[in-house]
């Protein structure tokens, strides 16, 4: 078995030193970005307006091991390694014969794992000279984040938040502006685009792929100001990974390996962040099931064609090749906001093409289900988003009681509720 | 120095195996309360009616050291020990030469330190066959405590939520709701004592007092019920030493000794967690300042007079002799619901005339100002409780500087404030 991903190197208290290159350490290849006029791979250079030279260069590294800058690591310090613990009073309701294990990236100071990437993404800007970061929202988790690592690093911050969870979650846009950022629901006013849509679709509740547009056309067109974004791109997911490196070697450190490893999916950052360590081992011949819970109500990896699209609205990114549902795609305003996009990232998608990755749906009902019998043993209230996971980790137990196995399942509960309760309280 | 309160013994993960019995330690005596019809000290009996026989014999025992049963270890086990944590960049905000370092009891399931207690609480009823607990509430971080530990042993959780609270706090009922937890507006039409007072004051906004005599109608009228308290009474004060016993330690593994340990203050309970095993120390002749923080809108310890009086409005509760405004005082509606208590644990009330300790009132004004800088800098919004720890710290720091030294705080950040943003909201 080759190692790579197991001898990561990590700071005394259990942080790694290190993100880890799936795709280069494994000799993968994902299709090629495409310039949208000429439809030819994209040249770094274009890339270069909107992101800062150090990501653009993780987004394309043949490295197996980037090393995390010592700034970076010391902000991660103040939260990091997170809990990973066994859900034993969950298992109990359940009445499953199944270890049900989660990694908290809740215990963060602003409750998610977006964190994880904000943090570099903001220390690298910071470090050539980026005065401004410009971004899209969907729930807030990644806004709030972006919000607290631009203040870290001394950037001002401006968030285009989807309109339906603008109205929907109040205080995500509280605790945005209390560190300090310019917060606005989009479809905007402020923005070119913002205004022609809103001009055709008066009562549109946003999407993210419209967000991202707004976000996009500030960066683009405010000197010193760059875009960031929280998912998807391959840079965005080698970040989260410290998630996955850690929970192995938590795992080892309790004598353990997952039959099963679960995240929801959005974007794919999260995912990839649990994911990803663990892949080089399926690869490496070890039996490990890997699954993708994303929402029925965006279905992305299920129902979705894998093909080149925008990855955004009005068609200003260029086209990668991933799940989509197609740039024009609105899901209906379920409380996982942070879900609600049409398409997948690319390395996630090449996951899930080769069979590597296995994505089931879940709906709605299901998944709060889920999420109140996990609250009511672990005493955790689980952000919509993650409850994905717990509803796949609780389909992925009862398939193993049924065939008389016991499995050791993973799950990543990517962040808390607490500024989600108003979507508890009118559940049963 | 007498070691009593170093040599703690700790499990493996730096969890106390103990609580700290500070008054039997130091060989302190506090008055003894009184039986309200005959004025005499209140025969034990009495208040078995109210209380587990472990509980009891915990509010009155001669050990200096009481251990905590391995059921109760075991739950704090998902979150304790808690971080101890240097808030530099808050530090850098201020521009203070003084070291500001926070113990962050808001990391528990629950969010506060509150959770300290309920375990111990609800598990010693478990043990003696109580089938349900009834309690009362402010801001509701304790409400949220009890039904959690209640739903963990098994028992049935009646909560009596002040009014203004229950209507600025929506989520928190709904947390107490998702572990199960009955939860009602006090004055409620529930009680006989509520059924009066509400036709006398039909407006009332509700007050902890209040709720308290609703509770304990409720306790001793419907069978298999006891009550609980999530402050003042000495067993409550005794299971939040593990916040003092844990950070001694943590503090002493950085080489540190703090010249100044700051709490907020409603009954004294997260009061006395961080400060009981550190007075230890102050009586062995070490310099240390001992600081309480509480609202203006409610200053128990720095106007109140030094007395027996009642804990509850309908006068049902044994007289202790404290710091009190009155039993019939109802704080103004500030959001640090949790701090609006007419007394003060009779334990620090002893150490506070004593001179031991030292209280200070703080405006509402001036500690959002101090928690929006905290949250600002350290990307932890804080409880609006706590935020009164913060802004006594900013003042310690403050004078240190003008003094030219520098010193070394530590203050109980007792809860987070993700709960409360809309208090935030408000604010400039």
């Amino acid at each position: 078995m080759r190692a790579a991903s197991i001898t990561a190197s990590f700071t005394p208290s259990g942080i790694p030193t290190s993100y880890y290159n799936l795709f280069a350490d494994a000799g993968l290849a994902a299709a090629p970005p495409l310039d949208p006029e000429t439809r030819a791979p994209v040249a770094p250079e274009k890339l270069a307006a909107l992101f800062a030279g150090g990501l653009l260069e993780q987004e394309l590294s043949p490295r197996p091991q980037i090393p995390i800058p010592e700034p970076v690591l010391e902000a991660y310090a103040s939260f990091r390694p997170t809990p990973l613990r066994r859900a034993a009073a969950f298992e109990r309701a359940l009445g499953t014969r199944s270890r049900i294990l989660y990694k908290y990236e809740g215990a963060s100071p602003v409750g998610s794992h977006k964190l994880n990437t904000a943090l570099p993404q903001a220390y690298y800007n910071h470090l050539e000279g980026t005065r401004r970061l410009a971004t899209e929202t969907g729930a807030g988790q990644w806004g709030t984040a972006l919000a607290f690592a631009c203040r870290r690093f001394g950037l001002d911050c401006s968030i285009y938040m989807v309109k339906v969870s603008f109205e929907q979650k109040p205080f995500r846009r509280t605790m945005m502006e209390l560190f300090g950022a310019k917060v606005r629901a989009s479809p905007s006013e402020l923005t070119r685009f913002g205004r022609a849509f809103r001009a055709e679709h008066p009562d549109h509740p946003g999407s993210l792929g419209v967000a991202i547009s707004e976000a996009i056309e500030e960066a683009v067109s405010v000197p010193g100001t760059k875009y960031a974004l929280g998912s998807v791109l391959n840079h965005v997911l080698l970040h989260q990974t410290v998630i996955g490196q850690e929970a192995l070697r938590q795992l080892d450190e309790l004598g353990l390996f997952p039959d099963a490893v679960v995240g929801c999916h959005g974007g794919g950052s999260n995912f990839a962040g649990i994911a990803f360590p663990f892949v080089r081992h399926r690869l490496d011949g070890r039996e490990l099931q890997l699954l993708a819970a994303e929402p029925e109500a965006c279905p992305t990896l299920t129902r979705g064609r894998f093909d080149y699209d925008f990855g955004d609205t009005a068609h200003l990114t260029p086209l990668v090749k991933m799940y989509t549902l197609g740039a024009d795609y609105v899901p209906s305003p379920i409380h996982a906001g942070g879900l609600r996009y049409h398409g997948a990232a690319p390395l996630v998608s090449e996951l899930v093409a080769r069979g590597l990755v296995e994505a089931r749906a879940y709906s709605q009902e299901r998944t709060f289900a889920a999420a109140r019998r996990f609250a009511a043993s672990e005493g955790l209230i689980p952000a919509p988003e993650s409850a994905h996971a717990i509803a796949a980790a609780e389909e992925l137990a009862a398939e193993a009681d049924a065939e008389g196995r016991e499995r050791t399942i993973l799950l990543c509960l990517s962040g808390h509720g607490l500024l989600d309760l108003s979507a508890y309280d009118g559940q049963p």
